[in-house]
């Protein structure tokens, strides 16, 4: 099948210019792993690096979406231009949820100045940690102040992208995950904020506890390391938005002052270019050894000629000429 | 820390004359990824090849040890040298469930010509991909006749690992997870015999109606395709195992005189030889890049002057003149 021409400089010039139609496109083809991705990156980079990215994560129902939006509202009213990007697969964002949090998110999408796009697993090529820092490149681009990456905290993949966020929120609504469950999610490790949502519910106070509890039994309350506040919030009603804010910009005034948001972001770099490389090596992988080589080779393997070991070493070397050639 | 050295011929010897210590011992090195892998492989893959792999999966609760512990009852009972292979974390062989299902399976614990162990998924290199078929050629080669692989029918790896043997038996129980259930779980495709046990409880009926209905919208009704068969069973009662075993010896029969099995049996061991190749080209990777080098590269594509592509064609590079060098 022909793919579709794109006129990618474009594209990207459009984006710049605000056009949220140019963005949604950009983020379809990072999407789809699209043949010009290489391109669309390669002109998205230099324009690329000032917008500052907030994971957050949490289990279905801790109110997610009704927080990001609340603080999508928050950084307006500071007149900052927002990117949202919902990696959640079951999130209203890709249509699967709740009418009344697509109806609140709604308001936003009717404002020039925020971006909100949900983007789908495909399980294509590395997956979400290819996709997710691609997507956050085009908001970048774009001209997004603020980035804020919603994943949920289920699988270990999307707890590892919303630690790579230059702050990461982790909510939790009193009842439904506390402390211990939180440590069993392993998103204890990655929260560099923690909000109990929901806090007008009851076992509210008894959740912040055991996070706080939680907490202190880590690492993290050496001198000179972030001590991750807990933040009681009811999204909903907007309450404790502000104080969510004020511990986000804390935050990013910490890893600014100590390097830290130096590190986290060589770290992301680190982690795209590698990921890049294994899925660049999985298709000439491929390719080389093709379905009849690696055939050839398993029955030599089944009539007991050649151990598995042998036969990768054989597709080894083959890939290596290839790639040098 | 110094690794113990491993004396593979004598070990492999001792597994091939009978000795369950030397099996284990075996095993163990497959799911540490001991260095003497490959030796270890060697020194197997010419004793292999006899043994015939039984996949069963199914979600928890449906009687997978029970069914399994009643197999294997009916394989020694022709006589024959039975491994089992548990590679559900959560199953009863690990050690995390009930000491009914323990003590039942440990009958057949006292047999010598019966090998029983479980694998953890530890999260290295590819996974149960990757020590799933090393395991099945430690018992293939010890003598086993048959192999019976458990594995439980939740995430994606699992139903993969289940649908790589020469016959997949997929478990279900009445009112657990009917046909839409087994479609959605992926379970459906990969089910050459479908067993519905605790059939003495209510809905076992409707249970193996809906699933020959499911079975039926497929495209596996096709005049010379196998149809899967649908069988009732009580296995905590040895009922209906006499028929179990019967659709598993007619898929076996047909299988075999198609030529379904040698495709089977190729697909598994080119699975094995790709699944060596992409760790070893990770290995690579990460000895080639080191940290240093890619944090370097990372830090150009954050200044803006070089883009993510770019950055990872150099290192596959460079990989490309390690792998031939």
């Amino acid at each position: 099948m022909a793919r579709r021409t794109v006129d990618v400089p474009a594209l990207v010039e459009s984006a710049r210019a605000g056009s949220p139609r140019a963005v949604a496109r950009l983020i379809s083809l990072v999407e789809d792993g699209h043949e010009s991705l290489r391109e669309v990156m390669a002109a998205l980079t230099p324009h690329a690096g000032s917008a500052y990215v907030i994971g957050l994560t949490g289990s279905p129902g801790v109110g997610k979406s009704t927080t990001t939006t609340a603080l999508v509202g928050a950084f307006r009213e500071r007149g900052l231009r927002v990117g949202v990007l919902a990696v959640d697969p079951s999130s209203p964002f890709s249509g699967g949820a709740l009418l009344g949090d697509r109806v609140r998110m709604q308001d936003h999408a009717l404002d020039p100045e925020v971006y909100i796009r949900s983007m789908a697993s495909r399980g294509h090529l590395g997956g979400l940690s290819f996709t997710t820092p691609q997507a956050i490149r085009v908001l970048d681009a774009a001209g997004c102040d603020v980035v804020l990456v919603e994943t949920v905290g289920v699988g270990q993949s999307e707890v590892e992208i919303a630690g790579l966020a230059d702050t990461s929120v982790v909510l939790l609504a009193p009842g439904m995950g506390d402390g211990i469950q939180a440590a069993k999610a392993g998103i204890l490790e990655i929260g560099d904020v923690f909000v109990v949502n929901k806090a007008d519910r009851d076992g509210a106070d008894a959740t912040v506890r055991d996070l706080r509890h939680m907490i202190s039994l880590g690492d993290r309350t050496e001198p000179g390391l972030w001590r991750p506040p807990v933040v009681k919030a009811v999204a909903a009603q907007k309450v404790g938005i502000d104080e969510v804010m004020e511990a986000l910009d804390k935050h990013r005034a910490f890893v600014e002052e100590n390097g830290e948001l130096a590190r986290r972001r060589e770290r992301r770099a680190a982690d795209e270019i590698e990921t890049i490389v294994l899925a660049t090596l999985r298709a000439r992988f491929s390719h080389v050894a093709g379905h009849a080589g690696v055939v050839r080779l398993a029955r030599e393997v089944l009539a007991g000629h050649l151990d598995p070991y042998a036969a990768a070493d054989r597709l080894v070397v083959e890939l290596g000429e290839q790639l040098t050639a």
